[in-house]
């Protein structure tokens, strides 16, 4: 088996630190050769330390000067800038790369990365929603394989395999429904940031969790489903499943079900991705790895996510339905928003409602280069802070 | 689309009628050609007029000449005797066989459609309990192909489809537990076979609803799974589930969990077996038959199948370990212990205390022949009729 040479981009973040334990459990199958970060010297330092990259790059220049005084006497390049972390992507000496990098900046590097040719293990959400038909129409012309990192996608991605397309009625993904499923309205007008950043089973990054309680988390994920895995929105389900051990299901047309269960643990998706065609032992080198227990607990249990309750799922299949930027819109103006509610700005309810109308002011239009996709960001940018700053308490 | 020329032995039993109901429901897919029954005239004499058969045969000559009589203005050919349904097996018109006859009386007319290279849609159980290595060892000799009909080993093939055998850890077979789960051994002692023949979920015939509520169908169950997935036997487990919508599910290496769902109707894995590789439109042809509710009901539950519980389960998976003619023994053993239930002869806790007498007192011998199973049949039948008659009211 030849072993493969992987960067990590985000490497300081949730995801990034997992993945690290994922490849470095297996040793004779992955090497870390490049480590990304935005701005967290201390903290790359150590990784740095532990995994030995011949290349480590910090997006912010005086964060890199630190990093470099700190490395001082490790053979490790030490670059700056976000234009050395997209190059990073195109890197000869790089097989896959891991983009686990938080927002729109994770968009660049994974487009340099599938125009090379290279393998992505895909954790930044937001490349898919705001260019997923141009990354899926380059990875297709240059023959790049994208997989899937979060729990859901990686269980579709596992259930699909094997299967051929036509059997396949709908996709289900399922949703914990965040730490105010069942809650009223009058309840959730009330909600804290400190609140919404408590999820009960995944313990991620603040705007992961945010976007997890409001379901836009969910609604972007059908986004990402459709491009994927090339099926049209209304063949992509939502069912609310708070013990998150069911992540994904296929309905198939001779009216049998297929479910993949796993525990509420990113190291599996990871691993999922980064082992596949062949699925990794990490149950003999991870300690909880193991497969979900059945018995000895509450049976397995699943709710409607209607769109009523889950405005948010509406939105998000609005904005696909559209064809064009909408999705792009949406993305950045959900960025926007849910920093004004971290801020106290406005309130938990406030997020779909002002991305609601944001969606109703904003023109679709192609989204064929990137450069429509920033300029669509650019506009979901302004009419969300327009609108926060209306709503802003 | 070619269209497959079918004959189903056991047409007049449960799983017969079911999958006449799903043949005739794809008319552009399946044509009947031959019928066989054991002696039921009048029920095969409307099934002849209904599907129009080129040959039936009656294993009764009485009731061939009774069936005779009644379609003397039909064109089909009646034949009779346990050797003219063995040889429709291998008749050249027939491209595929549902074995859906009950007992080891199943036996001889699979292999010889096995040895003829025929697709065999396998419901009776008989033949992979008693004569596993034969049957499937003769299977890839003659390129014949066996497609499992009952749920849980169905399920297990469409979960198995396209996934490497080593990436699976263990196959788990799910069990309702029966009509007495959770009851205790006092209650169970007193049962009368007309509670035993009562299943909660699956409509079956006697025989097949006393093993079903001793556990002794799910026992033959793992023996089965063992010769049709080439799994040990340490590798097969089973969870009670007393839903009856989850029906297989493999725990893979990587720590995740791949499960099959389906509403308990036997029609749904006849028709996986008919349909493979393809997947049939079920729900848009038979009423019912689309995918399982999963909300606004109890959550799926499991619980332990612990051999302490379910002794049975210990009895197959011993039978088994021998690698010979033990299970032919206990498959027979277990017919006529059964019998003696149902005639009000032994109470239904001593079904399970005979049949584990039975395998005490048997010799394993080599099961490589046709004769061999038969002779361990006979052993069975002979040391079953001795205990059944000490144990005996």
């Amino acid at each position: 088996m030849v072993r493969q040479d992987i960067a990590v981009l985000g490497a300081t973040g949730s995801v990034g630190r997992q993945a690290l334990e994922v490849i470095s459990a297996f040793p004779e199958r992955f090497r870390v050769v490049a480590l990304a970060a935005n701005r967290n010297a201390s903290a790359m330092a150590e990784l740095v330390t532990r995994h030995h990259p011949r290349v480590v790059a910090l997006a912010d220049p005086l964060a890199a000067e630190d990093l470099r005084l700190r490395l001082a006497d490790d053979p490790v390049e030490v670059v700056s800038g976000a234009d050395n972390i997209t190059s990073i992507g195109s890197d000869p000496d790089v097989d896959m790369i891991v983009a686990a990098m938080v927002g729109g900046a994770g968009l660049d590097p994974v487009l340099e990365a599938v125009r090379a040719g290279k393998t992505v293990a895909l954790a930044n959400k937001e490349t898919l929603v705001m260019a997923g038909r141009l990354v899926m129409s380059e990875a297709r012309a240059h023959g790049a394989v994208i997989l899937p990192v979060d729990s859901e996608h990686a269980a579709a991605h596992q259930l699909l395999t094997g299967v051929k397309r036509e059997q396949v009625g709908k996709l289900i993904l399922t949703a914990s429904g965040g730490p105010f499923f069942g809650r009223s309205r009058e309840e959730l007008e009330r909600v804290k940031p400190q609140e919404a950043l408590a999820h009960p089973n995944w313990n991620m990054g603040a705007k992961v969790s945010i976007d997890s309680a409001s379901m836009m988390n969910k609604g972007f994920e059908i986004i990402e489903a459709h491009w994927l895995f090339d099926l049209p929105a209304e063949r992509i389900g939502v069912l609310v499943h708070p013990q998150s051990r069911v992540h994904a299901m296929l309905e198939m047309v001779d009216g049998s079900l297929l479910m993949q269960l796993a525990r509420p643990d990113m190291r599996l998706s990871i691993a999922h991705a980064l082992g596949f065609p062949e699925l990794l032992d990490l149950p003999g080198k991870l300690p909880g790895a193991r497969a979900p227990e059945l018995t000895g607990m509450p049976g397995l249990a699943f709710y409607p996510a209607g769109e009523k309750d889950f405005p948010a799922l509406g939105l998000c299949r609005q904005a696909l339905e559209g064809g064009g930027s909408l999705p792009a819109v949406l993305s950045v103006a959900d960025e926007i928003t849910v920093a004004a509610f971290l801020e106290g700005r406005i309130g938990f309810t406030s997020i779909i409602e002002i991305l609601a109308r944001v969606l109703d002011q904003a023109h679709d239009s192609p989204a064929e280069t990137l450069d429509d996709i920033k300029r669509a960001g650019r506009q979901g940018a302004e009419l969300a802070k327009k609108i926060c700053a209306e709503y802003g308490k």
